[in-house]
Formats: structure tokens, sequence, C-alpha cells
């Protein structure tokens, strides 16, 4: 089912350890070696889902024919990643990522030449980090973004994405981050301006289901986040700009009273809310 | 277990079918009496833990000595039905409800005089709403809020909200509108507003955990908040005014790309968010 023999992990994380232990659940008998900070070791090969580790970034060495190198780390490690990798990599290595942003990404991977590069970015996660939090069935069900031409590499990218349980859905950069964008990077800004907004306000309020659900991505590291920031800034700008003016009209009507107002707010969001399963990608 | 001998549940939507369900899970026998409109009848009669319904509301004849009476309801209907009813009761009858704000619904207490009342508010809840949606375990570790008196009415309620899975905390109406407008009122808006943002903005953005989990509140029936944001509206503003300004802080520190700005609230709201579960009420 995986049309791959051997898978290089470069960031063996909540992602990259998540791939490997779907690449096992799907089958994936071939040897899959984990790169990553020293420091990782032992719960990368607490995850028992990866044959070896090197405490150290993949040398052209450390690929052979009909490999995939999957790189899974913040996007700022990606682009400079693929830079120095891709011109050294031996003939049929295809490279892949797991970034959050892509524009930023492939016109790294155009600029470097050499292994053939697709873009990558499945619709999964957790506020969680780290090899401790991956899962094997993290994918199951979700969105697998794929940016490349269309051709052998992306196929058996897309293929593997469908052997770890998620959906390939094939796109371009910039409509990807556009999409994410509302998708992604909004509910982030607003889970974490909600958590510091009430951060130090006061008595702790009860943790209830609703609170709990609002600011769980509020967990979410700043080290992920910043370059997802820096590398989608200008379309998380208007969506930004549109939360802020539904929350100022909710705050305008709620001083004056203005239920009819309220109400129509309420009712946009509701449709939002209440559109069907089958509306669009996951 | 549970100190009553006969309970009257006025409203059997969401909370009052999950209060009729919790009984009978803690083992109480005695005769439990649904009041709401006629057409709940059947889904409140295939909840299997509701003796009888009566398609109106209760009159002082259905209660007995010993009786709780519940009125769950949205807040402006537990006002009206409290105003008319705790003057008509018969000695040895507490009523309670489960209103999601208590200053309005304890004054009119008050002004009503009659049988004793005691506010309560489990926080717990759900974006559905309708006996169809209710649950034995919906009120399982929640926090659940008593105001009224010291003395007996109260201690037998909070006996009953312990076996229904409760945790009952004992407060005053005009604290429990100022914890609640953090911990469920701001929630609620913010999800709102983001929702409403999103609907019509283009093409629909996949649906992520992320995204699921901001917006899962949006679909809350308006006919509930209607009355909660009319209640609590001067406890609310404040704090959605902080919400306000952490977005617009965000906004500002994307804008000028300044990320020590952005890893400040950041680390604000991680803190709030990493909080442990043992602090404050949940």
């Amino acid at each position: 089912m995986v049309p791959f023999d051997r898978v290089l992990i470069v960031g063996v994380g909540l992602i990259g350890g998540s791939w490997a232990l779907a690449l096992r659940r799907a089958g994936f008998a071939g040897p899959v070696l984990g790169f990553d900070e020293p420091s990782a070791e032992g719960a990368v090969r607490a995850l028992c889902a990866v044959d070896d580790f090197a405490g150290r970034p993949p040398v052209a060495a450390d690929a052979h024919d009909g490999d995939l190198v999957l790189v899974a780390a913040p996007v700022g490690a990606i682009v400079r990643l693929i830079g120095d990798l891709l011109p050294l990599l031996p003939e049929g290595v295809v490279v892949s990522d797991t970034g959050s942003t892509k524009r930023a990404i492939c016109a790294a991977a155009a600029t470097a030449g050499g292994a053939p590069f697709v873009g990558g970015h499945p619709m999964a996660g957790s506020e969680r980090s780290g090899p401790g939090a991956a899962r094997a069935d993290l994918f199951d069900g979700a969105a697998y973004f794929l940016v490349g031409p269309p051709g052998e590499p992306r196929d058996r990218v897309a293929e593997t994405a469908r052997a770890l349980g998620a959906r390939p859905v094939v796109t371009d950069a910039a409509a990807h981050d556009r999409l994410v964008a509302r998708a992604s990077h909004l509910p982030q800004l607003v889970s974490t301006a909600l958590a510091a907004s009430l951060d130090g306000a006061g008595e702790l309020p009860p943790r209830t289901p609703g609170l709990a659900s609002m600011t769980r991505l509020a967990a979410s590291p700043w080290a992920v986040w910043a370059d997802i920031l820096t590398t989608n800034r200008d379309e998380i700008s208007a969506p930004l700009d549109r939360m802020l003016e539904a929350l100022a009209e909710l705050r305008e009507a709620l001083a004056a009273g203005d239920d009819e107002a309220l109400r129509a707010v309420f009712e946009r969001a509701g449709r939002f809310a209440g559109r069907g399963e089958d509306a669009g990608p996951r």
C-alpha cells in the first residue's frame, strides 16, 4: 500500500511520530529512520515504530533509491533543511514535508532544485507536541493537502497519505495558505487572545466544557506558531479583521441592548456552525 | 441519596431531561413529573425517566409535601414561572432552577416570596438542545452553583446535585454572574463571532479539529442566549473588552511583524491554558 521502500523522517515530533506509527499500522515493513535532536532519542525509540535514530540532520548518504524523505518540523526549519538537502540527494528520492504553510516552503524547494519535492500538510494535530503525543490514528479522515506538479512523485505521496488514513486533497500553495488562514490560523489566534484576556484577570473562571474547548488551542507551542504567522501574515490579516468586526458588532449590540442585531450575528454563526459535514474539505 | 420524594421538572429539555435521567441513575424511585410544551411529550416520554407529562405549566395542585420543583428553562421563562408559582405552593415544597444567570432570578424569587427558593446552575451543557440531547452523565464532575441562604432547603438541593454526579459550590448571585460572564458567556460570544466572521466569506474552510472546537458553541440556540445576555450584560462587558484588546494586540503585532509582542500574548495564553486542573472550580 505504501509505495516507498524506506522512509526517512526528519523531525520525529507529534506529526513525524504519528507518521511513523501510522506507517506501521498500514503494514509498512521497510526501514523507518528518524532524525531529530539527540535529546529526543529516548522518546522516539519508545514509539517502537522507528528502526534507527540519528541525533543530527540527514545527509545525502542516508538516502537510497526509492526512498521518501519526510521533513516534519516547524516551517522555518523545513525551509532551511530542504534548501540544504534537495540538491544533494541521489536520483529516485522523493522529498515531502508536513509544514503548516506552503508558499515559503515550495518557493525554497523550487530554488533549491534537485530531488522532486511534494509539499504536504495533514489537517490534523493537537495542542500537545513531541513524540509522546504521537498517535497512529492522528490522520484518520483528515484532509491531507498536497502541493506539487502532477506526476509520479505526487501520486506516490498521495497514495501514502491514503495509507495513513488521510484524504489527499491536491491544491496549490497560494490557495492552501488562504484556506488554512481561516481554518487553522484564525482559530488559533482567537483561542490565544481569549486565554490571554482571561489570564490574570481576577479569580479563575470554572473550567466549563465550553471554556475548555475554546482555550485548548491556546496551549499550542509558540515555537511552531512563530514560523506560521511569519510566513502567512498577509493571508491571516483579512480574516482576523473580519473576526474583530464581528466581535465589535456583538459588543455594540450588547451595549445598546439591541436584541435584533445580536440575533442576526447568532444566526450567521449558527449557519456556519451547522453546515453539513460534507461541505468542503474537512 | 436524593432527599426528596417527588420531583416536578418544569422544562424537560437538555438540562431538565438530564436531571431526570441522572435522578434515575442515582436510584431515585419516586415519581418524576415533567411539564413542557405539548409538542415535547413524545421526546420526553422517550427518555423513560419521567412518569407523567403535562403539556402546560404546573399549578399549586401538582405539588405535595416534601416535593422539589425544578424549573429548567431559559432565564426569562424561569423569572416568570417562579413569580407565578412560589406564592401558591404548599408548605414543604422547595423550588430550584437551572438558569444560566442568577441575579434576575433570585431577585424575582425574593419579590415573589412563598416557597423557599434555591438558585442553581450546573456548569454543564451542550450546543445541542431538547430532551433528545439529554444524558444521565451530563453533570458528572461539573461544578453546580447554588445560591440561597444557609439551611435545610439549600442543603437538600446540594445533596441532590451530589447525587446527580455534580460538585455543589455555594456562592451568591453577583459573584456567580461575574464568574460565568468569563467562564461561559465570553467563550460563547467569541465562538459566535468567529463562526459569523467565517460565514459567507468565500470557500468554506476545512473543518479541522481546531476549527470544530472553536465554533462548536456557535450552534447554541439564540432563544437561550437572548435572556442570558439581557440579564448579564453589565458583567459581560469588561471581559469582552479585554478580549477585543487582546485580539487587537495580536493584529497590531502581526501587522508590524513584532515577534516579541506576539510571543508575549502566546505566553500569557499558554499560562492560562496550561493552569492545573485543580485551580478554581471547574
